[in-house]
């Protein structure tokens, strides 16, 4: 028996089949325009999973569940995406339309970052926390808490947006409509719009000793040790992941991180903070595991 | 049978007898010195208890419980002040020294700020909810967080300082060493600086149409709705209670307060925001209240 895992990112799907143990035996990826709506969507999601459970000699039956990631609102008691401004998803039924093709599966609907938190606390960097809190950090910001060893999603249900934490009242204007969240000033593209170029570049030019990209990732570092030192006081988790592209720069970001947020911290406490380690399949993962 | 339940405020103590339905039976005042030291301090404790018990024809023996409601840093498996700032106290065995007046009774320890988030919880304005959110607003901010209905200490067992969460990045300097924490700029003190007068004045010559006045408590609103709608991306509370001397301004703090955190939260969700319910006597009851 097998699980099913989606990851629906802005441009492409991400499709994976996990055995038992919660291990990718096959991962595949592929394009979609979301101009083709979500029957199109689920259909190819539908595709790549028969192409790899053939390839790999399993059959429809051997499907024990599916899940889909998928960002904004969920509603996961309906299986339905609330709102993704990403994909121009407004209640879309992604349940109903995928037990379609799985009629007596599962099928889970979980919103992205709540996904990949479930997949670093059962799989990845979390794994035997109580406590926890997963930034991923793109584009924006996405985020999830653990509490008592599960996913937290709100305690009214609507999830947690710790990337949407007040940072600098009155600051830059954020997606959400507010000023100075987290997000506006700890995402990737905080980093690029400072160093106009990729990110990874800035980051790398710092590591190759730039003065200017040096600064910068500086201000960064000032600027997301505020916000973790922030969460500590109100959650003093036992670990802080990140992912996302910018937890790959090492040393150079995590050092000076830990530093900071112990100096900032009301505890006084060397939080442990780590880069996230499922990477791109932490979606895949988190889909195939959620409940 | 009655439990005991005392408050150690900075200049006086509070004191209570409280019967099995944790309903106040009696209460007290009494002023001390912090440099008598906390032996005398205890000493006094003990003797207002007993002049409360004989009052109320109690004995010694009737006591089944002390609780004890300190500022600061608390461990409460040991019973002891690690640390409280206005008092001077570090490292005070309060529990050790309790037990000499009343052996055999159990004594517990509490933070200030989670007894009274325990006090709204079970009597007051939190009463049944799940999860939420109590903020103390005087001097500076105290609070407390509740999850799955418990007092939630922090996932390390330090605590939780909502009052210390970021708000204006290299904003004023908070007490903490940081700068721009929720308390610089939502406490009474802020009130009271911005209207050079008593923070109870200055809502009150905004209610008389004092047009400076107003402006400042717009501006308070605006500081507090943004941190209040921080909180609950985080968390997505039930309830938020506040808790002090602003929480009395009525209508022309809460109105415009439930409007701007609707506004600004993540979830958009009209989120409940009230008053605390117990005043000056949830020190006490949350004392008698700790477990």
């Amino acid at each position: 028996m097998v699980r099913l895992g989606f990851d629906i990112g802005g441009t492409a799907i991400k499709a994976g089949v996990l055995d038992c143990s919660m291990n990718i035996v096959s991962k595949k990826m592929t394009a979609f325009t979301r101009e083709a709506g979500f029957k199109s969507i689920i259909r190819k999601m539908y595709e790549i999973a028969m192409e790899m459970l053939s390839d790999n000699s399993l059959e429809k039956a051997d499907v024990m569940s599916v899940g889909i990631a998928v960002a904004g609102g969920v509603d996961t008691e309906k299986g339905v995406s609330v709102k993704a401004c990403n994909l121009g998803f407004v209640n879309v039924p992604l349940r109903a339309e995928m037990e379609r093709y799985f009629p007596g599966v599962p099928v889970r609907v979980i919103n992205d970052a709540d996904a990949a938190t479930l997949a670093e606390l059962k799989k990845g960097a979390l794994k035997g926390c109580k406590n926890a809190i997963m930034l991923t950090i793109g584009t924006g910001i996405g985020g999830g808490v653990v509490l008592d060893g599960k996913l937290f999603t709100g305690g009214l249900g609507h999830g947690t947006e710790p990337g949407h934490a007040a940072l600098s009242l009155g600051g830059p204007l954020c997606s959400c409509g507010n000023q100075g969240c987290v997000e506006t000033l700890c995402s990737a593209t905080w980093l690029a719009t400072e160093g106009k170029a990729d990110a990874k570049d800035v980051i790398g030019r710092a590591k190759d000793g730039d003065p200017t990209s040096q600064r910068i990732l500086t201000e960064y570092i000032e600027n997301l040790s505020t916000a973790l030192a922030s969460l500590t006081a109100i959650l003093d988790p036992e670990a802080i992941a990140l992912g996302g592209g910018v937890s790959l720069a090492g040393d150079i970001l995590f050092s000076p991180l830990r530093e900071k947020v112990w100096q900032k911290s009301f505890f006084k406490h060397s939080y442990k903070i780590v880069p996230a380690t499922l990477g791109n399949d932490a979606g895949i993962v988190g889909a195939a595991l959620a409940e």
